[in-house]
């Protein structure tokens, strides 16, 4: 579908790494919707084969950066300005990484130079990227930045470990910098808490499967998938949601507000009616 | 702003007393974005001359329905979906009444009749919109309805008195209903907790512009008005938001997300920095 | 235990209907606790054998009274103060009754009269209680009213219907006399958000064992039982929580903030890991 | 008033700077219940003289110990455990700091170095402080951790920077941990959030006066002070809150749940009403 609801914009898309990545899907859209953009990965991260095959159906140019290092974000948004004529208007936080958690170490066992990267590269960087858009005024007035989040802010799940807890951080970030920058030039900065997504990282978390089953037997209307996700994003990216901002908006088929449905009622006690 | 992006849907909208009226807003941007739908009141809110004028203007029908009335409300599905020609793919609920804030009575002492009254016409209007919908499958698969509400349902402020409990009530039938809908349609129902609004009704309350101007102030973005409140209501009516339901969500500037300003501060310590 | 937490303090106890309410447990500990009460519940719930058990054995005097009822409020307070010596320190609101549940009406098919007696009976009586109390002056300043809800006023469970709107009816108005009770007397009010229980009323709700075991599964320290629920609400009506009102407090095993547990996990889907 | 709450329990105190700390107030608390407990701070924060005061009034011994150091936190514990004869019942977490505020950065220029020494400090060290006390078994079944907190953690107050985040952090973490300690060994850990304090700490903070005035007027009660706070601590530590945990308490007259008060709009808007 083209509404034009991005017609003239001009944004930086993190986190797009493959065609399963919810990033991937809102480079897609936003291409549709009008808006020109450049992508950016950490050079670490990159697969480059793919991201250029995204690169080049978009029409939009990668630069590398890490989001952890404010020289490289300068050089980001420099960049993209100069790339795409003016400033920004939508930048997408897609940035998520926990050693703890790739290395299967049990939460209470954390180790903890592990969980400080985890905070530097998961929820410092959404700091990061704000504060040099900031000084280098790079985001146009009412522009709209929006991180990729999970519930396990909100309530535990024992597989998600130490992203839990750095996830309610980067939540408070955007709350935090979502003050400041809406009261100087209105930039908005909400968080999107999305369903289990069948993302190449989503399913290196031990048990994912599993739990993916059971948030979509839960969710009176399933899990949302990354695209419809991507879908979202875009109506927070355009002007009809000028006036949302430090916000954790939950995109999950109803999940974070149903205490059990029927459904698992009855996989769990068939027996019964 | 034209983007086509109810294009094709059909939908009902209450509450559209006045041009100040968010329902006003909504029905001419739902008209802009290509939807068609019909305009209904209870016939003793009706001031004729102004609905007949957005009638007019957006191509609708008027149906009279008295929303605390079953028989009113299954008339209106029913010829709602004659005059459009096919089922309803949304709702709008915007239906607030409270004697007791009308006649300036005190919260603590409440006057009971009222108070019943006011939960039939602004919470249990909604389950009856719903209920009905439900039992004449009027509603499409993946429908949307919006109902408006105010954040005194999380947070007291004393001036709203009993509508506090009553939008309270109201939240959690959009959660209930919207588990039972979603499951047996992917019919999505959530609330849009809006800024204080300088609608007819709003201004009626005592204190009002004094709050407006407090809520205005701790606001990062200011207070949102009726148009971006309608703006909002479109992408939560369009397919883009097809997975968000059960959800409270606030349309406020930032209010909800902000403890106190540093306005607020200097306007009440003007003499410290 | 005896702790003397609530030596010297008069109290008003309702809805201890037999030996597994959760009130009676109170009436129990407070008894313990060195607190002087009445016991209440409506005439028509009365079980005069078991209450008058109650009563003997906590030495206190037995007020029948509809609390949706101002007059025989007014008449509760009044006896209470003279038999007691004094004003009322502590109130226990735990009324809650759904003929919907009861006749095992789907939530979408509610029946509105029973809605509204819902309503009345389950919500508008904590209204009532503290605002016949209000206007007699009954309750000592810095007294506490704490009345039980439970989470679905937050998150849909299915088989609750229609008590959950009315729960977070309940939980508002709370908040909402909290804030002029506090202002005016420092009188506080708090709703206690426990476990599934095994009480009469609660075993009554149709697949309540079911949900009881899975609620007992996800919890961290498993659900909290009536006896536990008991000692919080102790220390709740104590000066030790003096400053704590306005409140929706969980005494639920951690249930509320856990997504999902291993246990739970394991259930679902046993053959992995 | 002496009512045996803590009667045979052992516990760890962190925190207690001054006089005017609410880990102070605490100890003293606890002492009056019946605890005995081990006293710590960082080497560097300890003002010797005054911890030595409160050392000798509660009958306590100060173990130093560095909240960041799993050895320090180690020796802590097995010191703890053999000076009190036994595992340890309570646990108090009293620390912050932030450097960002100490040298007054504005928090969209927070240096990132002192941002993450403050992640370190104010929320690591409630982790390290469970996993050091959980791999040594060195708190009892049904033992309680209770850490300090600020509402900044949901809602923005422009000048608390950097804390803000990094308490959300520390209350996700106390979740977190509290779901595998409560599955374990039935430990339970809750975060207080306590109104705004005049503390050393607390009035550190540029502006607090004010911001303190204005808590004070939202409050229906007031803010609640470190008395207050002390007592709600000790509820919390002792068995009659054996099923709480994992929870987010606030403790502050009502502020958390009032939108605004009369007493406010009035400083605001003199001249009306």
């Amino acid at each position: 579908m083209m509404n034009n609801l991005l017609k003239g914009k001009r944004g930086i898309i993190t986190g797009a790494l493959d065609k399963n990545s919810i990033a991937w899907k809102i480079a897609e859209k936003a291409h549709e919707q009008g808006a020109t953009f450049v992508l950016t990965n950490a050079p670490i991260a990159m697969r480059m084969g793919e991201i250029n095959e995204l690169a080049e159906k978009t029409g939009s140019q990668i630069i590398p950066a890490d989001a952890t290092n404010t020289e490289d974000l300068e050089n980001l948004y420099t960049k993209a300005q100069e790339i795409l004529g003016g400033k920004i208007d939508f930048v997408l936080h897609s940035i998520g990484m926990s050693v703890n958690i790739r290395k299967n170490i049990p939460y209470v066992d954390s180790n903890y130079d592990y969980f400080m990267k985890g905070v530097d590269v998961s929820a410092l960087s959404l700091h990061k990227m704000l504060s040099v858009a900031k000084h280098l005024d790079a985001i146009n007035e009412g522009g709209s930045v929006v991180a990729l989040t999970y519930m396990a802010a909100q309530r535990t799940y024992p597989f998600y470990t130490d992203m839990a807890d750095i996830k309610a951080m980067l939540e408070s970030i955007a709350r935090s910098f979502g003050y400041h920058y809406g009261v100087e030039k209105k930039v908005r900065i909400n968080t999107v808490s999305q369903s289990p997504t069948k993302t190449t990282a989503g399913t290196g978390i031990k048990g994912f499967n599993d739990f993916y089953d059971y948030a979509d037997a839960i969710a009176p209307l399933g899990n949302a998938d990354a695209e419809s996700c991507a879908d979202y994003c875009i109506t927070l990216f355009s002007d009809l949601t000028r006036m949302v901002t430090m916000q954790n908006l939950f995109h999950d088929g109803g999940y974070s507000s149903t205490g059990v449905s029927a459904k698992v009622m009855d996989m769990l006690y068939p027996e019964h009616e």
